[in-house]
């Protein structure tokens, strides 16, 4: 049942390299959370993975308390002097475009466009990221020193749209495993060109698919959904309200490419075991930080209302709002690092290595210390090459000492590692040589008091 | 049944120079634990609040393990030198007069008198206060100095004091709400020219008696008792013992006048939600500090010993015996802050406030976000004039999450404030726009779990 | 019930140089796991106690997951050069022999001889202690300096040794009390001329069985063990595998003559009240600490497995491992403090004291405090002679305040101490004056909730 090698695997199918090529070419696409740009996403998923499906909903419908919205399309955007220059052009940066702009195509004064213009006056080289979903609008993004340069006193605007009656659209893929318990990772997908948010966490959830997919035995199930912001995660919760319930642990997974240390915002549920697991993981990390639950933020607000109280936090590394390329033309393919994608992945590795390994050892011979010396585990054997990356992981004569004293059944190999101060996987791996000598049994679940 | 209007109407209704007057008008009364002077304050009391009853118990009757004692009065008291100067008299201090002293008419010795007279040697300006309760004793209280200057061999001694079956008299106000539950308040008025020490705490109870008469629509029922110290506390507990169970939170109030921080001692029973209340309340006020409880002090040693074990902790500012000006001359009206007085009149309605407020809502719309947009929250409207003296309270955007997001019937008002960092008064209204738009009900007790 | 007068009598009853006379007697013993040295170690004990007992068990017999090894014994052992110098003599240091070494005899090459001889090279002046039970070896242990001597090429080797069926041998002694719960010391007396590991415990185990049987009316009862490390505690548990339900409070004792402060190990079961007193009594200790529980160090690693996770924790000064001198023949009589041996003896009888008079009072006042005046309480009576050996803990007011509020039957005199910050012998004290003014009844449990 245990399964010590799953974090090596983990760990070496993938490479920065590998990851970083999904946000390459994911880049370019013009998402929104309706429309062409989301299937072009969700396609590329789907022609990686596995079993990966997509969902359609009609316009209209009712999710929740919400409706499904219009789909929004856009083929082009200009602003051009009235000699007909063009001064802004969606096709030189996805961001111009206000999100869910209406249709518009006319000559305006340098006033009323004014008015339909966003800029960072903070950050003058920047374009803002700006959406009016539910208030209808037209409207461009621009840096300030482009609006500055708007000095003629009209302009013409085109604007080729559509925003009409049509589908939302999210993906998501199950890998099944023994049990029904799943484990759940919810991906935003919505944003057009930004590279920390969100297409680090796409390419890191299409690597852990991949290779998850590739690994056999697996105790948890693991549900992966790519959802458009609020709207999509209202959408899928609308759709699985009954299933909600197998939801065992998840983790909203944003913004996991940037230099910034790991930080993981609690779930609403205090006492979730995905606090009690992630706090500790967390705290091994450099410059990493725990941040309490608040109702604002990604998903995690929707999988954290109160009706639904998932055990589901957020993974990040510098959290929403807290860094200045956030929202901007600045999130850009030279602000996610390839290392730094790696390193999220590799610690949710850990994350599912541990959930697999977390089990209750009983020992058998549970009163006084098991004689180690005629079992040959004193002194312990080396370890055999390759069942650990690290060397370091393998176990001391007091690791299995440790093992075997809190074998009782009310200890998880998680409770073992975070009582002794040894690594979660020196510990998995003491209790596998300590089950191969027949000195204890491995229960799933613990016993009772 | 929110009452978001409470603590502005409370805070309102009074003045610093309203509450400093029912300090001076009180001074210059001589009280004891019984005798005229406590009626005489009592009677004060009476004619500036509705329904204000007294209780008159005879001397001799036990009440628990004590009988009350017999009445005392003193008309004058005199220290003459034998040519007849009067060298200590009543009539210049009420303090003078050692609290219970028998009647004694005589000439004494220098050496007699002295083992009469209490002084402060390291205060040599102060005349301490002292009582000789429960040991027939008579006796003067004078200052160093004065006491330095008595050096004749002889002294003539007039003390026209009475010490005979008579009533210990307290009273006390019930202003009823919906609840049968009590918020109980208990002030000590034995205290003779100590304008700290405690007629500070009785003139903030009238004020707070005068102003929750004046409201409608209370939750709780509020009881203010005025009593003589330790035997008028026995003496309401012995009358009452049978309703004690309806007191749900209570407080000493004793010397808020003076300009030092407020002090919170904790009520015995450490998870009295009275403790909860008001730690979390003091912990914003400058130079506050909580104490652990201990059977010493005021009344709360009465109303928490072990057979009662009442939620009452005692509200201060500089504590019992932590003041040099603390039982001597010097307590008073100079050492009374009319702006002190007014600081711990609006904690108390604060706290009030808490109490009336203190409900639990739930969603109606638990399972996602609800859409605040269509429903004229998303942005939110401005604040109305007048709800509110501190536009600083409005709700902001963050505040509706929290209050939809915790609105799951197990989290109170208080507890929404205390998790989200937000104040209460911003939760209250938070709530009340809230339940206006159909998004909520209010409950007056938790879920069951 | 209360006894204020035990700790003063335990006290009372040794001295620095009665304890360190044990030590100076027993230290040239040749003490093993089994042999004769343990066996007159036993005597000595049993000579100078009452109802004391020595249990046999034959090599071979099974012991939980063990076998009880053969007997070794040894009369002599030298390293000679060929000429037939004696260069390292067994006569002149306990610890020249390797423990269990096989009989051996014969020449050997300097190269074979280096291959047995076991040294410090970091500290070169000192004997390392070692010991190989369980693999079959010869054996000496000598100073670096030492070695560095062997220059010859071959030296003649006499190791004139048995191990052979024989017999494991360990004694105990029971002072019954008027409970059957058993508070149970544990004490190793394996090691050869160590002074502080373990002859300092063996030598304040004997004062305190001496003094414990020299007393009237205790409570509880109290079981002392002596027995060789490890093997020693699982056979005194294979054959009291059904009495280990009466253990209430236990403690390995260890290294407790040294001048470094007391350290307390805690026990494995986190809640132990064992863990709650001994917490509580070591804060007040100078330098002393509190350590987790691991599962190495000395015996408590058996009593705390799993299966009987027994309420022992370990007593000691420095720890096992942490001062240089440990296992070494630095562990001397010079090494041992008289005055260390006898400040680890009164904790232990302040321990003892704790448990005798840790019960629940219970008030007959309990509504309001009950008058102390008239019982001639107020002010309290002096301090009578010889009552305690610290007039500082005579009780002043407050303590008898803070015993009538918490004499609901839910506080033990020990929960009264903590919380009052008065001490034991205070709380003690108070509670019998209490008792004897009728004012309270002292139950042995607390009060049902």
């Amino acid at each position: 049942m245990l399964n010590p090698r799953l974090y090596p695997e983990l760990r070496r199918a993938t490479s920065p390299d590998a990851l970083f090529r999904h946000v390459e070419a994911l880049f370019p696409i013009l998402r929104s959370i309706t429309g062409e740009g989301i299937r072009q996403t969700l396609d590329y998923i789907s022609e990686r993975t596995r079993e990966f499906i997509t969902v359609d909903i009609p316009s209209g419908t009712p999710v929740l308390d919400w409706n499904i919205p219009d789909e929004w399309n856009v083929k082009a955007a200009t602003i051009r002097t009235c000699n007909g220059d063009i001064v802004v052009d969606l096709a030189a940066s996805n961001l111009h475009i206000l999100q869910y702009s209406v249709p518009f195509h006319g000559r305006v004064s340098k006033e009323v466009l004014f008015g339909h213009l966003f800029s960072l006056p903070e950050q003058p080289d920047l374009i803002p990221y700006k959406t009016s979903y539910y208030i209808r609008n037209w409207g461009f993004c621009v840096s300030e020193n482009q609006k500055a340069s708007l000095t003629d006193p009209e302009y013409d605007i085109d604007i080729d749209a559509s925003l009409e009656p049509g589908h939302l659209t999210y993906g998501e893929v199950l890998i099944a495993g023994r049990s029904d318990e799943e484990i759940f990772f919810s991906v935003h997908c919505c944003h057009p060109s930004l590279a920390n948010d969100n297409l680090s966490s796409i390419a890191i959830a299409i690597e852990l698919i991949r290779t998850l997919q590739a690994t056999d035995h697996l105790h948890f199930s693991y549900r992966f959904v790519f959802v458009p912001g609020t709207i999509g995660a209202i959408a899928w919760l609308a759709k699985n309200i009954g299933n909600t319930q197998k939801i065992r642990n998840g983790l909203v997974l944003s913004c996991l490419g940037d230099k910034g240390g790991l930080t993981y915002k609690k779930s609403r549920n205090e006492d979730a075991s995905t606090n009690r697991y992630l706090e500790w993981l967390i705290e091994k990390e450099p410059d990493a930080s725990v941040r309490e639950f608040e109702p604002y933020g990604y998903d995690e607000r929707q999988y954290c209302s109160p009706g639904f109280n998932l055990p589901v936090g957020c993974l990040m590394r510098s959290p929403n709002g807290m860094f200045p390329e956030y929202h901007t033309s600045a999130d850009n393919l030279d602000f996610v690092q390839p290392v730094a994608l790696l390193k999220s992945y590799n610690f949710i590795a850990r994350f599912i290595s541990m959930l697999e390994n977390d089990f209750y050892p009983v020992s058998r011979y549970p009163f006084g210390e098991p004689q180690l010396g005629r079992r040959g585990l004193y002194p312990l054997p080396a370890a055999p090459p390759d069942i650990t990356e690290d060397d370091a992981d393998w176990p001391d004569q007091m690791s299995i000492l440790w093992v075997l004293n809190l074998s009782d059944g009310h200890h998880s190999l998680f409770d073992m590692a975070r009582q002794s101060g040894k690594s979660l996987q020196t510990i998995i791996l003491a209790t596998g040589i300590l089950e191969k000598a027949d000195l204890l049994d491995i229960h799933q679940f613990p016993a009772a008091v």
